[in-house]
């Protein structure tokens, strides 16, 4: 951890305008979403279209130059992907004699998770209480070999922690070949959180007959990994320590958020 | 439902390119996903900035004109804000004179359910089993005071369904005036499903030593509803009919599921 919470620069286009109160600009609080999020949702733009793409996509923040950079710390976020989509096209197309903060493929990058309902007296006031953080920078390929063997590791082991090791590494030549990682130096960035219960206005929580008519309160969604199925080719009779493990984990994380309230 | 699966054209933005036979076209598909998703990540483009905007915002596809239409049909996405938010403002200010189908902010909207994770032999091959959905289309926003009550329905039963009827309605002016709703209609869209179990190459699913050390399968990744939480102020002892209903619904369906396999 560094000894004091670095903040993203608040740039116009990252400024949280509405409840700015829910606002985050630390570097680990917004880290924390991405890295938890099984998902991420990855907006640019292409030629010719009106419209940006939005892909799902899995990436994971670390730091190849000091791996053991802690959420709090100046991370990258690596994304992996086919080596010859869309994506990854455009940011080999990218001129790459611009000026460095120029230099690669705007992209922003969006993760949420949503904790609970928040379930109020009136329509208008209905929430949920939930983390999200957003993400913006320019990305380029990686092209060095042992960086990109980093950030295959890095991806792979934050869907379940342990699963690199665990499975038949490294990658042969032609799966590193066919993989693109990108990796995104971010440039701005924000969080906005919610969490406790529903908030009326004073008008309707004095209105003791509406009180007595609408229940208020938090429905927690909770995301739960189940027990692991085997596949059809698998011979390990009993699911593995580091799986069971992550499991545990992943899902007392889950129950200790009680919906956010 | 309409008689015939009705399908969005394929348009050179909206078209899958990676793993094509994952992809779907049709309009209940897309719809469904979207339907289903208690978030939905909206990007757009503002003046002065590299960078697309991504916000995670509440969505409900329906037809005003038709309100009794199926998820297969024609519909349209209600997008609720707040008024004077960024993407409103923007909605406002495109010039009303443009032709029919250049009319309105170019938007793009992802929905994405993860639900399972799919473990194979090699770091490459694994994945997710997943359903995904983006649609592409221009947004205006509603005027009508009929249409923004529909709408208003509409995404507070998105979140549990009856509670628009069990809350204090209709909106009071202040509140219908603060409230934004942004009609998107789409101009192309597309989905992507994955399920099943690990897929790995000849040479690593020959590999007798591999089979025996790497566990492979799914581990399902299941969204549940817990139980609700009554709030500071909530005065009705019993959890009510309807949300108990709902509740048993979303998790039955999520149940169901079984990680996608």
């Amino acid at each position: 951890m560094p000894s004091i919470e670095l903040e993203y620069p608040k740039q116009p286009y990252s400024k949280v305008k509405r409840y700015d109160s829910r606002a985050s600009y630390a570097l680990e609080t917004i880290h924390e979403i991405i890295n938890t999020s099984p998902i991420l949702h990855v907006s640019f733009n292409i030629p010719d279209s009106p419209f940006p793409m939005v892909l799902p996509m899995i990436g994971q923040m670390g730091s190849f130059e000091r791996p053991s950079a802690d959420t709090g710390d100046v991370l990258e976020l690596y994304l992996h992907g086919y080596v010859s989509s869309r994506l990854m096209n455009l940011a080999r197309k990218q001129p790459s004699q611009q000026e460095e903060g120029e230099k690669g493929l705007p992209i922003t990058v969006a993760a949420s998770h949503v904790d609970g309902l928040v379930l109020s007296l009136t329509p208008n006031s209905h929430s949920y209480n939930y983390r999200s953080a957003v993400l913006f920078g320019r990305a380029e390929l990686v092209d060095d070999p042992e960086e990109k063997l980093y950030a295959m590791r890095l991806i792979t082991d934050s869907v379940v922690r342990g699963r690199y090791e665990n499975t038949r590494n490294p990658p042969t030549p032609a799966e590193t070949q066919s993989t693109a990682i990108l990796r995104l130096r971010p440039a701005a960035g924000s969080a906005k959180v919610r969490s406790g219960g529903p908030s009326d206005d004073r008008a309707d929580t004095a209105d003791g007959a509406l009180l007595e008519r609408v229940w208020t309160g938090v429905v927690p969604l909770r995301c739960e990994a189940g027990d692991p199925l085997p596949g059809p080719y698998n011979r390990v009779a009993e699911v593995p320590g580091y799986l069971e493990e992550w499991r545990r984990g992943f899902n007392e994380e889950m129950g200790r958020r009680r919906g956010g309230v």
